[in-house]
Order: structure tokens, then sequence, then C-alpha cells
């Protein structure tokens, strides 16, 4: 565990609601988690937001950085065009050694390129992952999907990689002494599945650091059985933006048909009910994606991220670094070279 | 709209709960939709379970079949080996002009290698899709999700005849004049995607007869925003089973969070509106599939098909009967030859 607290780098300028938001939620989780935060952001804007917060700017270290990549800009350009701007200059913080880590709500395929040129990959692994935790139906127990959407054309030997980053993840962040990785897929057969899945069957049921249990299909993703599921980018991405908006649907459903006709003493029953409920299905409060298998702690948050987001992407980035999870992937050897 | 009623062939020996749940949805199809079922099967099997439906064998016809595709047999190798098993015989009753349309809940393959060998692909389509029916957070509102896995590895022409069959069938089954058709993808912008998305947004962009409106992201599906979603059935199959699987895990949470400490009186107020809920999210009550680009109506069950979702299944067929949805796409001369 780390004798010093984690330092985290957050982004203030990354995201549909930057800085206001991000820098409400890096402060509560300083307050909270005891990260030590580093806002990055132009410092005007980030000194008026945290007035508007009631809060000095002596309570939080701000790193000045110049301009951000935008939303319409194509990601290595944007990142190459604007050495400054604050995904760059965080990553750089991570990588001079002053940051643990980096939480951006910015320009995802921004962050994922400038992680990549400025910390770089860890031996053995092609292409970072980025994983979602998602809850499961048991309450104690969550489930990592990766990727999500960092690589949307997967060979099979990437998908092995992602479960070898997930297992080491898993036993060491998630504290599964021994997960049970799995493999997306249509069915549990071994003969079922696509191409990729098939090839990559193999590759995970032959490699004896991977605790490979078999297929997943998607009912199985959130059943608790499984502690890893693997996946290319694209079904990843849909999974889990589908997963985000059926919660919310269903909250919504829940609102519309299950207060139908209810009394004032009804309501006061339920309502803290369905207050816990929706904690449980919200997606949203569980924070962001940690980019598995670049040379440092990155996690990426959703464009709409609000303070409840970023407080929580910022207790993932902590978790990750007080696990040393990039250490622990690096001292495994992972992948033969 | 078809003079006379419908006849559905119903594959009595498929699906895990064969026949007893398969027997019993098709009569209770038969009795209140006003189709004509012919239930295919074993006919000592068949007559034993009407007994125990208390239903007499002059209520309903039935057609001899002998035998069924397991389910780990491969499809094409079992359809083949066994001519007379209940699929085919299906299927044959649809060649012969004796039946309308076959309902199935037996193994899936095997219901499309019989589906292709027996009735054939339309013009014009290279490979069949499955279409499922999802419902949106728009209560008048459904969204045609092809493929669900019928066809694991697409080429972009696929997506692209998926588009036109899922085009015609939103508007003479699902009553959309103007469907807005999707591509499913992880973001909204023509750049976005795999190689499979990038090549079949062109093709979707310049087919003058297909709606096309652009990339629906997986938070996009339930919205009630599109009609018809194209994706190839990988994708759309782990897509379909989360979704089936997330309804229940949903109504298992709302039980066991929203019941909590409520008293009789407060449980006599909130369980009709429990019970609705349930049934706007239960998908398992909207029927099977529909496998569209083969020429005649079949309508693939899940497996673990209950007698309600076999009844929603022959409602499924009936619909497509009666719309023509065969017909239509034939007359549409949908791909170029």
């Amino acid at each position: 565990m780390a004798l010093n607290r984690a330092r985290i780098a957050v982004d203030a300028m990354g995201g549909d609601y930057a800085p206001d938001e991000i820098v409400a939620g890096a402060l509560q989780a300083q307050d909270e988690l005891g990260a030590e935060v580093l806002l990055v952001g132009d410092p005007a804007a980030i000194e008026a937001s945290l007035q508007r917060h009631d809060r000095s700017s002596d309570e939080v270290q701000i790193i000045a950085s110049e301009g951000a990549v935008e939303m319409h800009e194509e990601a290595l350009t944007g990142i190459k065009r604007k050495p400054n701007a604050s995904i760059n200059v965080a990553m750089n913080l991570v990588k001079q050694g002053e940051a643990d880590g980096v939480v951006s709500a910015g320009h995802s395929g921004a962050s994922m390129a400038s992680a990549l040129l400025r910390l770089g990959r860890l031996a053995g692994i092609d292409r970072p992952a980025i994983g979602a935790v998602f809850p499961t139906m048991n309450p104690n127990k969550s489930v990592l999907l990766l990727d999500v959407g960092a690589i949307v054309d997967c060979r099979p030997k990437f998908l092995e990689q992602f479960a070898l980053l997930g297992t080491v993840y898993s036993q060491y962040v998630l504290g599964r002494d021994e997960p049970r990785v799995g493999l997306l897929n249509i069915g549990e057969e071994a003969c079922k599945g696509n191409e990729l899945a098939l090839r990559t069957y193999e590759l995970l049921q032959n490699n004896p650091r991977i605790p490979f249990v078999g297929n997943a299909e998607g009912r199985d993703v959130l059943s608790g059985d499984f502690d890893v599921i693997v996946c290319d980018g694209f079904v990843g991405n849909v999974l889990l933006k589908f997963a985000e908006a059926v919660g919310n649907i269903l909250l919504q459903l829940c609102q519309d048909e299950l207060l139908q006709g209810l009394d004032e003493r009804d309501l006061d029953h339920v309502m803290p009910n369905l207050k816990r409920l929706k904690q449980r299905i919200d997606y949203v409060e569980h924070g962001g994606g940690l980019l598995l298998g670049v040379a440092g702690v990155c996690v990426i948050g959703h464009g709409s991220s609000h303070a409840m987001t970023i407080f929580n992407a910022v207790r993932l980035a902590k978790e990750a670094v007080d696990n040393r999870v990039i250490e622990r992937i690096q001292e495994k050897h992972l992948v033969e070279q």
C-alpha cells in the first residue's frame, strides 16, 4: 500500500460540465477519500469555479495548462497540436512522478492517445483496454468488462492480453483471489461464436495464467458468476451504453408506474426504498473506466460526468494506485516477450 | 389482409419445456388470436399433453413428425440426418402451402438451416437475419433490432440487406410509414466505429431505399428514436440476452428493495403497480424473433419459452402473415439483382 496519499491529477477542462462539476467532484474526493487532488486547467477558470463553490485556491493544488482537446477534434491530431492541453499536462505529471494517476472526462480518444504517447504501453501489451466495473445481482460482487471502447477491431491476442490485465486488476483491486474470467459470446459451448471469439477461446483456454472458465453470454454479464469478462471494444461499448441507459429507463418506469395512485402515507414508505434502488442500479455513480495496459493509472470518465461521477472516478484511480495495480501487472511479466 | 385465418405450424417438440408449454401456448393462441394452429410432433406426446391440459385432440390439428434436432447436435447435420424431424415437417407444411408460417422454440440454428433449405432465401438476400422487437421508453413504440444471432460474422452488404428487410417489416407489420433506420455503433459521428460499421454506414447512406438516419449508440436502442437498428448477429445476440436478463434482474431488485418495510396496506397499493411494471419490462412476454430474408414466415423462439412466449410467438407469426410481409419484401424488389 502507498505510504503517501495517492496524488490524482484531475483534468478540470474535460467534460460537458467542466470545470464546475469536475472541480466539485474532485474537491469532494479530496475531502472524503484522503486523496491529494491536482486540478489541471486554466487557473482563472478553476479559481472562478472554486469561488462559485465557496472554496479557496489554498485548499487544492492547481496546475496550469493551455486549452483542451475539443470533442470534435481528431484525437491524435488534437493531442499533438496542443502539447499543453489539460490532458497532456495531466499525463506529464504522472510521467514525471508528480502525480500517481489521472482522471479525465474529456475526449476519451484523446485521453487514450495522450496516455499511450506520454506513459507508453506496458511490456507485453499490444493494445490498452478500457475496463468498466458493473454491479451484479450479487450486492457484494462486481464484474469487470473490458474492453468497453478502446479498440474496436480486436485480434485474438489483444483479448488474451485483456484477460491477463483483467485478472490482475480483479485480484489486486477488486480483491478476488481466484477471479473467474469469461469470454463474451453468443453461447456457452466452445464451438459457438464469431471468428474472433472462436480463436480467442482457444488462446484463453491454453493460457495457464488466465483463470478462464468459459463463455459468458449477454445474460451472464450481471449474474455475478464472472469476475472478468473480455470482449472487443465495439461490443463492450454498445453494452456499456445500453446498460447505462437501461438503468435510467427502468428507474423512469419505476417512477411512472410504481407511484401511481399512491397516497402520501404510501409515498413516505416507498420513497426511501426507491432511492435505495436508484443507488443500486444507477451506473452513473459507478465512475469511469480504467485504461489498462498503459504505464500509469488513468481513469476515463464519461463526457457527461457530474460531480458524483468524478468523485467515483477519483476513487477508482486512488484504488488502483493504492493497490499498485500497474506494478502488479509489471511484476507478473504478464505476457511472454 | 388475409381473407382466411392464418395457419401457423408450431413445432411441438422444440424447446426446454416441450411439449407441454408449447401446446399450452399454441392452444391459447388459437383460442384468443383466431389463428389456426397446426401442432407438429409426436402424436402420442401431443395427445398426452392435450390431456394434461384437459383439452381434446379434436380441438387442434396434429401433424405427425419423427424426432427433433437436439440442442447438442450440429444444426445442418441434424436437419439432414432427420428429414422427418418436427422442424423439417413444419417447414414442409409452409413450402407445400398447407401452413402460412412456422413457430419453433427448438434448436435455433436448426430452424434457420431448415428454413433456408426448405423455403430458400428471398431474391436479393445473401443471408437471413433474426429480428427482435424491443419495447422502448415510448409505450406506443417498439424498435426492431436485427440481426440478433443468425449471422455472427457479417459483411457490410449483409447489414445493408438487413436494413432493407427491417424497413419493410417496420412499414407493414409495425405500421411505421417512415421508419427511422439506424446503424448500431459506438458513436454518433459517421467517422466512428469498427471496420464493418464504417463501411456499412456508407452503404446505408447511399441507398435511397433505406430511410437511414445515422448511428445508434447502445443508449439509443430503447430510446424510441429509432424504428429499426441493424447490427451483426454477434453484437445483437449479446445485447438481446443482456436486455432480457437485465429486465429480470431489475424486477428482482425492485422486489428486494421496494417492498422492504412496507406494511399490508402499502403492499395492497404498490403490488398492482409492480405487476404493471413487470408487464412493461418483461421481455419474455415479447415472444421470439422473426427470421427475415427467407421465403416464408418463421418465428424463432427461445429455448426456454413458456406458454406465454409461444402465444406471443404465434401472434408475431400471425401478424407477419396477415400483413403479407414476405410478399411485400418480394414486391419491393429489395436488392438490385
